[in-house]
């Protein structure tokens, strides 16, 4: 009973690579030195490298993009490879799809496929491609460790030394977490870069960890994602960025946060020197952010607002400003940027007070979802944020708060004192094409019916939401104590929507009386002055301006 | 509005660094080479270094400890380094309190202190140390990034080159997450190494990332405590680790798991290769772990059960075993173990459906914790892994089954599907000195007052507990829908306690029969069959002899 009931070879994975590493001396012969692989000979080393059903990460990240690899393997033979199984964080381009049209790859994890996700949908209808599963960035790295390990990984870096040694930047995003996976579990990383360089930077991924460098014929594509021209953002949204700062920033003195991507809360970053500033908040509220370096945040910055900003990722235009200003970023020796989405992550679950972003639809329990029909789009880091962290220990006074003010009353086990995290959902009741934000049954529910999903790909959990903020008001779901409060408090704040104007007048005047609804007016907030001269910046050179001439938009922003 | 209110220095953070680097090239001359500092020259460093109320992470793992640099640390003249604001991990060596005691540091934020929790609640009550706040390691790291991110940084690696490059070799630990911090931060990294080498066997920490290094004179400590010698193990721990295989593992088909440390989840890994195999449950529960490298799991790992492990850290004994069994561990390409303690905490919060653990004291909310009267012993990773992992989306049988067992017959938004991560408490009746497990009132409340905490140190919340196991059953808490029943479920396991003799019998024996309360009998567990014998190993002898000579435990668990 005690022996091993078969003989077991325990080097099957050692073999596996010493199998591809051999392949690959074979077919690419004199284009192979070191490390180094000749740009023409992309496709060869991964025919040479790549098995049938290996799980392989090609680095999709937000914002970067290992597409020279990306446009290497669609041109695989899928007679040799085939029913790849995809384990990455974002299908961004094109060929990410490509892979499955073609019968190279067939099975995917992944977490947010926001540009692809139509095309995705129609794929999976077609049976062409089936999904494993859909994840939040940090819970689809910690599969890498477990059960999704990489046994090829695909990445992207700026530049490599003649070693190997990786110089990523100021994006260095998910890289860290998919090399570590795979370079110590007998994989195989192939890097493309930028340029080969006699000395890197600073060395983000060391070349031990990495088995072939190739240099792309281009940069790799890096999307400006997180930029908000302010001339674009509405008075409505001064508005809803007036409440959200009285109303719920100022009421829980909340220090630590992130702000997604969008224009409602570019609209907040704004409203810091100059609203907020009016209230007397500075110091009392943002001192320390995870997020991306949004260019809407400078004016904050340079009035003092911000002690500290740790990113998932960079932003494009922003790599002069973030060097003037390492005291507020992480740089690195050389002065640039140092992201790294797993570490921010987990920031955002475990060290923000604060989670606020914005949905596409939202049911009467709270539960929202940017999935709409005939569109897969994943959830990227909501749901990591945008959760309760029930593992959180320490304590603050938002946090704290938010605690009491759910337990208030109740016995038990939900009765023990425990903290809180503020997750807000911040949204018009009407969005584009006057379609209504809240809906009597998410799309998700039908979405999942047709891609056979085990449970709808909601977002954020009703459970989990504390507050909804719209035009018309702050509902705070963390009082309600019945379903029925809690429907007719979201019913409160959905306007002239079917749901809001189905609500039960008395019932939320009664919640409005008890502090559980807030209107503008409530906060003492008059909507006449909630007008675009309150934004710190107006316009994308109002932002170049207030950087001293540090902040470099991209092209397409600049309209002067 | 628009400019700065006031003018700034943004350069702060790297003329501190300049300074700080100035001073010890002063200080200590041609005693620094390179980064190279000689090792009687630590204490000159680390004045040299430090200013008064510097964040200084202390690198004291779970493990591995910088004790070189601890004990250079408590040499330093308090008049001129004081009020250092220490933020570790743990609290292990008793210079980690010293430097309290000393008025060298004032303030600590931590995880767990096991070895030193009743000197560290004295300390406390002596007014000499302020807690910031007690953490689960993620939660920690993650502040890393946020509000607490070290200045300066003592750590610990195997060895080092003449450029800097570090190789922290089996126990990597916690020491990448710290490292990131500081250095992209503007901070300094200070590493005690065991030895100088031409070239390290692999690069765990690039060079770039790191000050100053130091020779120390005798290789850093290493504890091994997650060494269980089998000896030790009891019927009764037979018994319940028989009915956790049956009653939960095998029940919710549970393939993905976190075990803690200790005798009750060594004596599960050492049932799998025989009972459970008697079940037929091989291949069907237990392949992927998030573990350290346990020794009572070889049994299991050598008959085959086990496709995969990852780990927060290293055992001692074990190096030889990892490396010929590199299929199952993630290791280097020198063939020792990479562990890490962020990303294995992330793949047990995200990636793993069931984790089950020990405490001391459990009242009738389920609400858990080990601090008892005295003692401030941390949390570690327990909360990470024992809270609900709210940000999950992605699903497994064993997942979605806990869900529909906590929500069947709920309504709005608790009743929202959604999948459940499995919670086990598995506690003996009565612990050592025939002190109950079971207590009207946790002691960390009493603590909480001492020590003036916000909350009281709950290790796990009853919210978050599935399934409490004693010797006398499973109490399924899933399945419970009112504060009583719950209460009732949990007296019912409660055995001969207080708590278990105020039992309603009656709506005990109703529970049993709904399925909530499942006995050994009811799980048709004979229990004159828990001896011993079923143990796949019955000593140390029986581990190393399994491993084919491979696993060399320390001496002092060499008994033959």
């Amino acid at each position: 009973m005690n022996a091993p009931t078969e003989p077991r070879d325990w080097g099957t994975r050692a073999q596996r690579r010493s199998q591809r590493q051999a392949r690959v001396a074979i077919a690419l012969g004199s284009a192979l030195r070191g490390k180094l692989v000749s740009t023409d000979q992309a496709v060869a080393l991964l025919h040479a490298v790549l098995e049938p059903f290996d799980r392989v990460c090609l680095e999709g990240n937000n914002q970067k993009q290992a597409d020279f690899l990306a446009r290497a393997l669609v041109q695989l033979d899928p007679q040799c490879v085939h029913d790849l199984h995809m384990v990455q964080s974002v299908l961004a381009l094109p060929e990410h799809l490509e892979v499955f049209e073609l019968g190279i790859a067939s099975k995917l994890d992944f977490s947010f496929s926001g540009p692809q996700a139509g095309r995705l949908a129609q794929l999976v209808g077609a049976g062409r491609l089936q999904i494993g599963a859909i994840h939040t960035y940090l819970e689809l790295f910690a599969r890498y460790f477990v059960d999704l390990t990489p046994q090829v990984s695909l990445i992207a870096a700026h530049s490599a030394d003649a070693q190997g040694n990786l110089y990523t930047g100021p994006n260095t995003e998910d890289t860290p977490a998919i090399v570590e996976a795979t370079a110590f579990s007998g994989g195989i990383v192939i890097a493309q870069v930028n340029e080969l360089v006699d000395q890197v930077p600073r060395i983000d991924v060391p070349a031990g960890w990495v088995d072939y460098v190739i240099v792309a014929p281009k940069p790799n594509t890096i999307e400006p994602l997180f930029t908000r021209d302010p001339a674009q953002i509405s008075e409505i949204q001064v508005l809803m960025a007036m409440m959200a700062i009285k109303g719920i920033y100022a009421e829980y003195g909340v220090q630590r946060l992130n702000h997604g991507i969008g224009f409602d809360t570019a609209a907040i970053e704004l409203l810091l020197p100059t609203y907020a500033e009016s209230l007397g908040l500075k110091g009392k509220i943002c001192q320390h952010w995870a997020l991306n370096p949004h260019p809407a945040l400078i004016p904050a910055i340079e009035a003092g607002w911000v002690q500290s900003v740790h990113s998932f990722g960079s932003e494009l235009g922003m790599e002069d400003y973030i060097r003037a200003r390492s005291d507020v970023f992480f740089t690195g020796a050389d002065g640039s940027l140092r992201s790294n989405r797993a570490f921010c992550q987990a920031a955002g679950h475990y060290a923000c007070d604060l989670f606020i972003g914005s949905t596409l639809q939202m049911d009467l329990q709270g539960n929202s979802s940017t999935a709409t029909l005939g569109r897969i789009a994943g959830f990227g880091g909501a749901p990591n944020m945008g959760a309760d962290a029930r593992g959180r220990r320490h304590a603050s006074e938002a946090w704290l708060k938010a605690g009491r003010e759910a337990r208030a009353g109740r016995t038990g086990a939900a009765g023990t004192p425990r903290g809180q995290k503020l997750v807000v959902q911040m949204v018009e009741t009407f969005r584009e094409h006057m379609q209504p934000a809240f809906v009597e049954t998410l799309d998700a529910w039908q979405l999942a019916e047709q891609a056979g999903m085990a449970l709808p790909p909601i977002m954020i959990y009703g459970d989990d939401v504390t507050h909804v903020l719209t035009e018309e008001g702050i509902a705070n779901l963390l009082l309600c104590r019945t379903d029925e409060e809690r429907e007719q408090a979201i019913r409160g704040v959905a306007g002239y929507t079917a749901l809001g104007l189905g609500r039960d007048r008395r019932m939320v005047e009664n919640l409005r009386d008890r502090g559980v609804i807030r209107r503008a007016v409530d906060l003492g907030i008059d909507p006449r002055d909630a007008t675009r001269n309150l934004l710190a910046a107006r316009s994308m050179r109002d932002l170049v301006r207030i950087s001293g001439g540090l902040y470099q938009p991209p092209k397409r922003f600049r309209n002067w």
